[in-house]
């Protein structure tokens, strides 16, 4: 495919988009950690979040939309339990922070809980809450987004796919990790198909009419589907009200999404914790996911399956085939990352000529 | 449809149920509770979870797989959290001490966990979610269920379909309340099918050897797929992680469901309450879910639909609707119930002889 191209050190794609983030004003940690968290997601196979979303993050940044420089207050500090205000800053460095207070909650309390209000878009929950796995906690995270999909029985969006994710320890193996978004599909991959020129699979969008297509552009002015039908709708709206309503933060409609470059996003989080020591010793409970594990993978396999996967196991398998083979970035994406990175003034890329020429 | 009745007054099942169990030797508040979340399935409109369950209860019961008189002992009482040993008591019993318990920890931590092992079924989680709306608090409850689907990409059962509800108080509305199992479909709406002598919908089950099938039977010994491919899958093993691994109660394959009557049940609940009120006042919650509310219900409706639900309205809506204008039960399902009374002496139902001659 002439459209992608191979980068070795995919290391050199955190190196760019950190310095572009510097250059709109991120601090250096700061712009490190969102980065990271993209190049994650490409190396996990999640594509719709990686560095693709870095143009997005900067017209935001420089629309003043996100503030560059991350300023979180604690509007309520109670032992196991704490509220945070991201006051628009950084989506990541806010989610970043909530993770490590609902943690350090979790090791004192068993259980740490941890509300944002007025945060931005985070990049892929599992970032975040594989850090808690890291620690020997079950973490789960929610966070909203702008609507995505109609209520079930409405031809009308009101609703985010608003992503979650739970993750747990699993003894000698990575962490088993559940997240998603509550569309049938997420809206990353109807723009990754959009820049990639290919229609969508049948059962995936309506138009602006409430008909199915499979034009990426119809359905990103249409609606996507919810997963699972009524049950997606539940999910995805209940995820709201921990995310938005509980949490003081905007909710619904009243989000905005991190394509958008006009208004402040209000979109909020909840992290909960759970400190596994506080249930088993954590050998216990590493052995008892392992046996889990094995009794997942010992399932003799369908027509068409090579392998069963554990939850989450299949991003570990990607980051490792993705940094020992290169990592294959459309050509789009790297293009406007160059683009992105002349217009700050950075033309002494790591990354570019090779590749482009 | 003969082959409906329509009872006038529901609270005569739970006055049945009542005494059937009580004759099993359940004690009569926890026999009460038992009829009384059964015939609130009913009335829900989630007949599949209703009093046609007492029968699978009694045979427990009378084996001793589920013990008549539970006996809930104190593994660990740590503040927010606490874990609790059912030691294979009613699941109801158990649950609702379970859900009590999270409250309390909740009003004075913010947040109450209380992990459940060697329970058993204890009918539908909003039974309990709804408790914890009723007291100001947001709720999630987890259970891991017998196997039910095959991982994704396998083709032999090994994850059960693990129900999970989270509810929400409303403000003037009935709470809001998601609870769904994970696979497509619950098992007991196949089981209602089998007793109904209907097909299935096609896409709802595998044969035991792999093919779709449309036949209940097959299906109850074939496989039932899970909600939203992969999703469905990951969501439902994140759920046995929470309700099984975690709490130290069974998981996976080492789950009985409530139609066997050989083996103890071993499953495990989960139960997360927050406070609202150290969120922020509960009538600003409120208000903010009535907008929530009203926002959804606002959506133009899609070709084919009347009207836009809340999740958890159409059960409230239901429940009116059969209180008013009477429940429809299976014939089939009063003449177990006749059955199993008049097994243990009881004669003088105040169900039965009106409706079936």
């Amino acid at each position: 495919m002439p459209d992608f191209e191979k980068l070795k050190d995919p290391g050199v794609l955190e190196e760019v988009g950190t310095a572009i983030l510097i250059a709109h004003g991120v601090p250096e940690d700061d712009a490190r950690l969102v980065s990271h968290s993209l190049v994650m997601a490409d190396l996990w196979g999640h594509q719709s979040h990686g560095i693709m979303r870095l143009s997005w993050y900067a017209r935001r940044l420089k629309a003043g939309v996100t503030k560059s420089v991350t300023n979180i207050t604690s509007v309520m500090d109670g032992g196991a339990l704490a509220i945070l205000d991201g006051h628009d800053g950084v989506g990541q460095v806010i989610a970043n922070r909530a993770m490590r207070d609902a943690l350090s909650r979790a090791k004192v309390h068993g259980v740490g809980v941890v509300a944002v209000r007025n945060s931005n878009h985070f990049g892929t929950a599992q970032y975040f809450t594989r850090m808690a796995a890291a620690e020997g906690c079950v973490a789960l995270m929610t966070t909203n987004s702008s609507p995505s999909m109609a209520p079930w029985g409405g031809r009308k969006m009101a609703v985010g796919n608003n992503p979650w994710s739970i993750s747990a320890p699993a003894g000698r193996h990575s962490p088993m990790v559940l997240d998603i978004s509550n569309t049938i599909v997420a809206r990353g991959k109807i723009h990754v198909a959009k820049q990639r020129n290919e229609p969508l699979p049948a059962g995936w969008a309506l138009n602006s009419s409430g008909e199915p297509t499979i034009d990426p552009v119809e359905a990103l002015s249409g609606l996507i589907l919810p997963m699972a039908e009524h049950k997606g709708y539940a999910i995805s709206t209940m995820i709201d009200v921990l995310s938005g309503v509980l949490t003081g933060s905007n909710f619904s409609t009243g989000v905005t999404g991190p394509h958008g470059a006009k208004e402040r996003s209000g979109c909020g989080h909840l992290v909960i914790a759970l400190d596994v020591e506080r249930f088993m010793p954590l050998q216990e409970f590493g052995a008892r996911m392992e046996q889990l594990v094995a009794t997942l993978k010992a399932t003799p396999v369908a027509p068409g399956y090579a392998e069963v996967f554990y939850p989450g196991e299949i991003e570990v398998v990607n980051e490792s085939k993705n940094r020992q083979d290169g990592l294959m970035i459309p050509r789009t994406t790297l293009t406007e990352l160059m683009k992105l990175a002349s217009d700050v003034g950075i033309n002494d890329l790591p990354v570019g000529p090779r590749q482009l020429n």
